[in-house]
């Protein structure tokens, strides 16, 4: 199944690098995530290979620009120019030929504060950087402004799509937020379509420490309780126990799927084509 | 007549603004002066008109992008990547939809060097923010280094050319430069392409104060010794010496056309509709 019907709905809280330094230069919504997923999304000819390069180019010098990405000026510019975050993104999707869309979630630059937990002292941390630094596992998470306006366009992707998949990706930092505004949180749970959930392959340090693929379910259902599950997706390798994890899948009313999705290289990624493959099948009922 | 095989052959000396910035920090051409080509030659649809928009958009700030032009970063980007300026410059042109094509005239970022006149006394002065900020009239320049690569694809530009156009532009420091690079001031006289000269319509303070359109020419013959020229084009509003014009025309065996070719709104620039339909009838040999 090939399909240019796809919408990446991209958390905006980012305060780090480049981007965290665009938003506090020029007050606009972080643009590196956003960039991240238009140029996984380019168009694979030589003008869509040429402008995504150019897009995650960045800048290494003893001076201003050193670290700011291409792309995140480009897309910042587009937001100047045209006053709208997702015209901007969608010109930058017709430039680089991208398979699908890429929303931002909120209208608003987000901060993610974190509850995290060391030796038995709980600290409340405040940034996506300070929540990446700061040793410990993240108990929970909320946003600042607690009830940011969602982006219509990615309410309206929720409640229009066939299937819905959270992750992989940081969980406290990008699959989780996505539940903390309230308008998009109501179009997780309103939506007709079929969600899947999609289990990283390592914890993350400072973030996930420890976590068993069934302790991230378990965060997941702390930050939407009551959302319904219908496919549970890990990885083979990753699973100690298998039984613990389809307890947990169930939960959610939700049926675990193990599948070989990760990277030959034995890295803590997903290989795009086998998880898009097992994906498919998923989709398309066979598996 | 509508054409694309046109090719604009560009200065590479500003040391100013976000240009000079950039030539300090990554060590780079100005991109400045090769960019508003760009945007002039844009393709008039709305990718063309949005992308050209977007390339020529400044960030406004308190920070480090203060006063940069998102297409010098675009272009230095290309360049930093591809390795290749022109290649950079026409992964831009294709981005625009130009109609031609725009290349750098040397491969070396230069310096202009200026002799500076003031009440008698002469001054020589480095870059073009000094020779701009001066007060006096220029006598002459040279660059450094003194003899720079020529852009091989400008010196084939000159030599496959039918027409070359010098003109209009700040007289010194982007009409002269070209004739001080020597392998592109061999084929600008070496050129079968019939030669013409834009003159502006009115000089440049701290350039050319008080210069007639005859110095003009005089001072572009002492630049190029030898250089037959076949038109000199002049706006009928700012001659007031037909006779001295004409003469100084015919010392370079060219003749002179005098047309309606300045802005209706009595600036000092030229309407390029009226300028292009009067290139247009001479190319033609309609007039």
């Amino acid at each position: 199944m090939v399909t240019d019907r796809l919408t990446a709905v991209v958390t905006v809280a980012d305060d780090g690098g480049s981007s965290g330094r665009l938003r506090r230069e020029l007050g606009v919504l972080p643009p590196g995530d956003l960039r991240m997923a238009l140029a996984a999304l380019c168009g694979d000819d030589e003008w869509g290979s040429t402008w995504s390069e150019v897009v995650q180019h960045r800048f290494r010098s003893e001076g201003d620009l050193h670290g700011h990405a291409v792309g995140n000026l480009l897309i910042v510019a587009l937001w100047e120019l045209l006053g709208d975050p997702v015209a901007g993104l969608d010109w930058v999707g017709r430039l680089l030929g991208a398979h699908g869309r890429v929303l931002p979630m909120a209208s608003v630059p987000l901060d993610i504060v974190a509850e995290v937990e060391l030796d038995g002292v709980t600290s409340t941390v405040r940034g996506q950087v300070a929540c990446a630094l700061t040793p410990g596992r993240v108990q929970a998470i909320s946003l600042v402004p607690e009830d940011p306006p969602a982006r219509p366009e990615a309410v309206a992707a929720v409640l229009e799509a066939d299937w819905v998949v959270f992750g992989p990706g940081s969980w406290f930092t990008s699959v989780l937020p996505h539940l903390k505004v309230p308008e998009l949180a109501r179009a997780l749970h309103a939506t007709r379509a079929k969600r899947l959930v999609t289990l990283n392959l390592a914890p993350q340090p400072g973030e996930t420490d420890d976590f068993s693929p069934q302790q991230h379910l378990e965060v997941l259902r702390q930050h939407a309780p009551g959302l319904s599950i219908d496919v549970v997706l890990a990885d083979t390798g990753v699973v100690d126990d298998p039984d613990a994890l389809e307890k947990a899948a169930a939960a959610f009313g939700a049926r675990l799927v193990m599948a070989d999705v990760a990277a030959a290289d034995g890295s803590a990624r997903h290989d795009p084509r086998r998880l898009a493959s097992v994906l498919d099948e998923i989709f398309l009922q066979k598996r």
